[in-house]
C-alpha cells in the first residue's frame, strides 16, 4: 500500500521500519529531521517535506506522536506551533488517517469529525508494547472506527501486531482502553513500590518479595479469576470475607507505621474497604471492594 | 508425626484433612464444635477438648485462626474470651508451634518469645492459597524461624504446599511478607474496579477490558520485568519517560471526570507522578514512580 | 469612568450595579440577553451588542465569566463558540481589560500577552466574596498587573471592595492566589464532613460538633498562629509533638473504622504524618506535617 | 476538695498547679519522679508513691497521660509495664476518676465499666488548649459521664476551663469529639502546607498567602456559615455551584502540576468533587461535597 507515516520517535521508527520491510511504500515525516536518517535508505522509503506532503497520494497515513498538542499541530494545523501544511490538507478523499498516538478520547473524537467533514476517514489504533515489539510486529493493537476503514487497514494491522482488539465504531473508545491499560500498568509500579518498602523496612530484600509475588499473587490465574469476579460483580459465595480483607490491610498499615513507612495506596485501599463495610458488604468476597465506585444516575 | 491442629475454618479443615491423608495423627480442636464432624471420621484423627489437650504429646501443633485476638486467646490464654487451657500450657519442651494465621508481625514476635521462655519452639508459616489448594497440597508457604525447627517440620511443609519460601530466622518476617502479598492482591481489586469504571463509562464492557488486560499489562512478562526494575531501582535508560506516564494518567483522569467517574487510586497515582517530577525524575523510566517513598534516616 | 462590563451572572450583575451606583457609565454585555433587564434601567447603563461594542471608547472593561472557555471566546474570539466580535477587537490602545474571572493562571498570562501585542493593558483582579458582598462593595480583590494600570483602576477597586491585595506585576499570580483560596475553603467542606461523620456515628449531632469547633480549633487565633508557624517553618520548640499527633489521627481512624465510617482525608492525613516520621520529624511540632511536600530541585 | 493527679507532663503540671492555686489539696504522681519537683513546694501538694496512693482518700483523681498504654498501666495495672499499684486499687467507693487524656473511645468505655464494677465513678473530660491555657484556667473541657459525677466535679471544671461542653452520659463520646477536634486542626496543617506550596511555586510568599487567607476564607464567618450548611445538609439554593467548585479545584491542580508541585489533599478533594458529580449534585451548593460519605445501612 501507499503509506504516510508521521512521527519517528522510538516507536514510530520501529513501526515505519516494519511496514517498509513488509513491502509497503512509506513517505516518512518528522518535525526534527535527523530522525529520518536510518529509514530513508530502506527500499520504498521517501522523506516527506510536511505532513500534507506525506499524505498526498497515500491510501493510509499512520501517526504516532507525543501528545494532544503535537497531534493538533501535525494533523489539524492548530495551536501555537502548528505545522503550516498539516495532514488534513494533504489527505485525499476516502483516504484514511490511522491515529496510533496515546491521546485524549476527546481529541480522537474531534479528529474523526474533522476528517469526516472533508470526506476523509479516521481510525483510532493506539498500541500496546515497546519499540522491540514494534520492530518484530508483535504489538497489541486497539482499533476502533468504521468497519470498512479498519478492514482496509488489515494488512497494516497484520504487519505491526500479534493481535488486534476491535472496539467498535466510536474511535475514542480505543483511546479510553489505551489509557485504562496504561493506568493498570502504572498502578503496578506503586503497588510494587509499597510492597517493597514494607518488606525492606522489615529486613526482607525487594527481589525476595518479587520472587514470592511472581509465584503467587501476580500469576495469571488469580488475576484472571478475580478480574472476572469483579467484571461480573459476582461476590458470593465469599472465597475470603471482605471484613477479613480489611483486617489484613489494616495489619499491613500498622506494620508499616511501626517502621515509619508511608504506604499511600495501602492507606487509600484501607479507606475503600471501610467504604465497602459502610455499604454492608462485610460478608461478601473481599474483591467486592472493586465495585463500590458511585455511578452517575442516568438522566 | 504426632500433630495438634487448632482452627477448623475452611482453610483449617482442608489442611488438617491433607495432613491426615498424608498419614499423620492429628488431634484437632476448634472453639465451636461442629467443625470437627467431618474430620473425626478420618483415620488418625482425634477431637481434642482444648488447645492444651491438642498440644499434649504433639511434636508440632499447627494453628490457623482468624485474627490476633483469636491467637492470643487460643495460644496464650490472653484477652476477654481467653481459652482456659491455651496451647502454651500443653505444649511440651522442644515441641513446635507452627503458626499459619495471618497475624500482626508484632504478635508473631511476641509468640516466639512466649514459647521460647518455656523452651518450646515457634515457627511462623502463613500460607498463600485457597481452601482448594490446601486440599490438594498446593499451598505456597512462607516460613521463618530457627532452621532446625523448620527442618523438623519439613514433612508437613511438603504435604501442604507446592512451594516453601524460607524467610530466615525472624518469624515475624514471614508475617510481613504475607501481609504484603495480600496487599498486592487486594490492590488489584481497586485497579480492576477503576479500569472497568473508566471503560464502562465510555461504553466498553468490563469483560472486554479484562480480555485486553490479560493479553497485555497483566501478563507475567511485563509484570516481572517492571518488578525487577523497581526492585533494583534501575530506571535508566527510560523505556517510557516518566513525564509521558504522568501525561497518560492525567488523560485517564480527564476522561473519567468528563464522565463523572471518580478514580480514587488513579488520582493518587497522578499525585505520585507529580512527586516524582518534583524529585527531578522526568527523564527516567516511568516505573521510577515506584521508588519515591521517603525512608527514615537511620539513627 | 467609561466602563464596559462582560458577564452578568449573579456576581457580574451585582458588581455592575455597584459600579453604576458609584456614578460610572457602564456598557453591559451578556451572551444571553435576559440578564441585562435589571441593569438597563439604571442611570448610566447601556446594553452593548457585543464584547467589542462594550469595549469601544471604554477606559476599562471588566469581565467576570464562568471559565477559561468563556473567556477565550469573549475576550479573544477563540474556540468553537467564539464571539464574532470579541473584546480584543474593540478595546482601544492604552485601555484596560480587568479580568475578574476565576481562570487558569496560564490563560491569564496568555491574555496579558495578547492585549500587550495590541498596546492594550491587562490587569488580573479575581475576587473573593459572594454576590451580597459585591452588592455592598465588600469584596476582597486580588490584583496583579502593571502598577500604572492598577492605579488607573483605583476608583473601581474602591467601589467594589473592602480591601485590595496587590500581588505584583505578573497578573497570573492573582489567579494562583484565587485558586489557592478556593482550595482552602473547599477543603473545609471535606474536613467538616469527616468530623461530622465521625461524630454522628458515635451519637453526637453535627451542630454540637460545629459549636465546639467554632469555640476552639476554628477560632482565628489557633489558625493564624499555626498558619505562621508553617509559613516560617518554625517547628521548634514543639507545642505538641508530631508523634502524638500521629497517634491522635490514628485513634480517630480506629474509632471511625469501628463504626464503618470512611474518612478519606483523615486517612491521607495519617499517611502524611507517617511521611513526617520517615523524615525524622517526630520530636518537632505536629504542624511540621504541613511542610513535607517535595520541592523540585532548581536546575 | 481532696484530689489525686496522675501524669505531670507539660499539661499535667500546669493543670495541677492551677488546682493547687485554687485551694485544693492535691496528691501528685508521675512515673518518673523529677516532674514533681516544682509542684511539691506549693501549698496543699503531696507527692504520692503510686497511683493507688494518690487515689486513697481522694474525692476525685484526675489523670492526663500520654496514650492508651499509659492509661491501661496507670489506671488498671494492665500491660507489660503495668504499675504495681494502679489507680483502680486505691480509689474509694463513690470516688471519681476524671480522665482527661486523649485516648481511644473504646478504652474510655472500658474504664467506665471497670470503675463501675468497683462502685467507683468515671468521667471523661479531655481538654482543648495548650499548657499556657491550662496555667490560666482557660481550657475548653469536653465532658461526658453521669450527671451527678460531673456536677461533683464542677469546682474543678471551673478552675481549669473557660468553657465546658457537656456531651451526655456516655463518656466515650467526649473522647470521640476530642479526636474529631484534633483531626480538624491537624487537617489545617496540610491545607496550609498545600496552599503555600502552590503559592510559593508561583512566586507568592507564604506570609502573603496567609495574610489573604486570614482576611477571607479563614475568618469565622464563612467557616461558621458553611459549617452550618453542611451540618444541616442545606445545599439549596446554591451560593456557588458544585460543578464550578470542581472546576476551580481542577485549575489549582493544573497550576500545581505545571510547577511540579504535588498537592495530595487537593487531589483527594478533586476526587471527592467527582464523586459528588456522580451523585448528581452538580447544581447544588459546592459545600455539598462535605456530605457524600456513605453511611452504613442500619441493621
Amino acid at each position: 500500500m501507499k503509506l504516510g507515516f508521521l512521527g519517528l520517535g522510538n516507536m514510530g521508527q520501529a513501526m515505519a521500519g516494519t511496514l517498509l520491510r513488509a513491502g509497503h511504500s512509506v513517505a516518512v515525516w518528522n518535525r526534527t529531521e535527523g530522525k529520518t536518517e536510518q529509514l530513508k535508505s530502506l527500499e520504498g522509503a521517501r522523506v516527506a517535506t510536511s505532513p500534507a506532503d506525506a499524505a498526498r497520494n497515500a491510501d493510509v497515513v499512520l501517526s504516532i506522536l507525543a501528545d494532544d498538542r503535537a497531534v493538533l499541530s501535525v494533523a489539524l494545523g492548530e495551536g501555537r506551533e502548528a505545522e503550516p501544511e498539516p495532514l488534513i490538507g494533504g489527505l485525499g478523499q476516502g483516504a484514511i488517517h490511522m491515529s496510533m498516538s496515546t491521546i485524549s478520547p476527546a481529541l480522537s473524537k474531534a479528529l474523526a469529525e474533522a476528517h469526516g467533514a472533508r470526506a476523509q476517514r479516521y481510525v483510532a489504533a493506539p498500541v500496546l508494547g515497546r519499540p522491540e515489539a514494534a520492530e518484530h510486529g508483535q504489538l497489541v493493537l486497539l482499533v476502533a472506527g468504521p468497519d470498512e476503514a479498519i478492514e482496509a487497514c488489515a494488512p497494516l494491522l497484520l504487519a505491526l501486531g500479534r493481535r488486534t482488539h476491535r472496539l467498535g465504531f466510536h474511535p475514542e473508545r480505543a483511546n479510553v482502553v489505551k489509557l485504562a491499560c496504561n493506568f493498570v500498568l502504572a498502578a503496578q509500579f506503586e503497588v510494587f513500590g509499597e510492597a517493597y518498602a514494607l518488606a525492606e523496612a522489615h529486613g526482607i530484600a525487594a527481589p525476595t518479595m518479587l520472587e514470592i509475588l511472581k509465584d503467587s499473587m501476580l500469576r495469571p490465574e488469580p488475576l484472571a479469576s478475580y478480574g472476572e469476579r469483579i467484571a461480573e460483580s459476582q461476590f458470593e459465595p465469599a472465597g475470603f470475607r471482605l471484613s477479613l480483607g480489611l483486617k489484613d490491610v489494616r495489619l499491613a498499615l500498622e506494620a508499616a507505621e511501626a517502621a515509619s513507612v508511608p504506604l499511600p495506596f495501602a492507606s487509600l485501599l484501607h479507606e475503600r474497604f471501610v467504604v465497602a463495610m459502610a455499604c454492608g458488604l462485610e460478608e461478601k468476597d473481599w474483591s467486592a471492594v472493586g465495585r463500590i465506585l458511585p455511578h452517575k444516575r442516568a438522566a
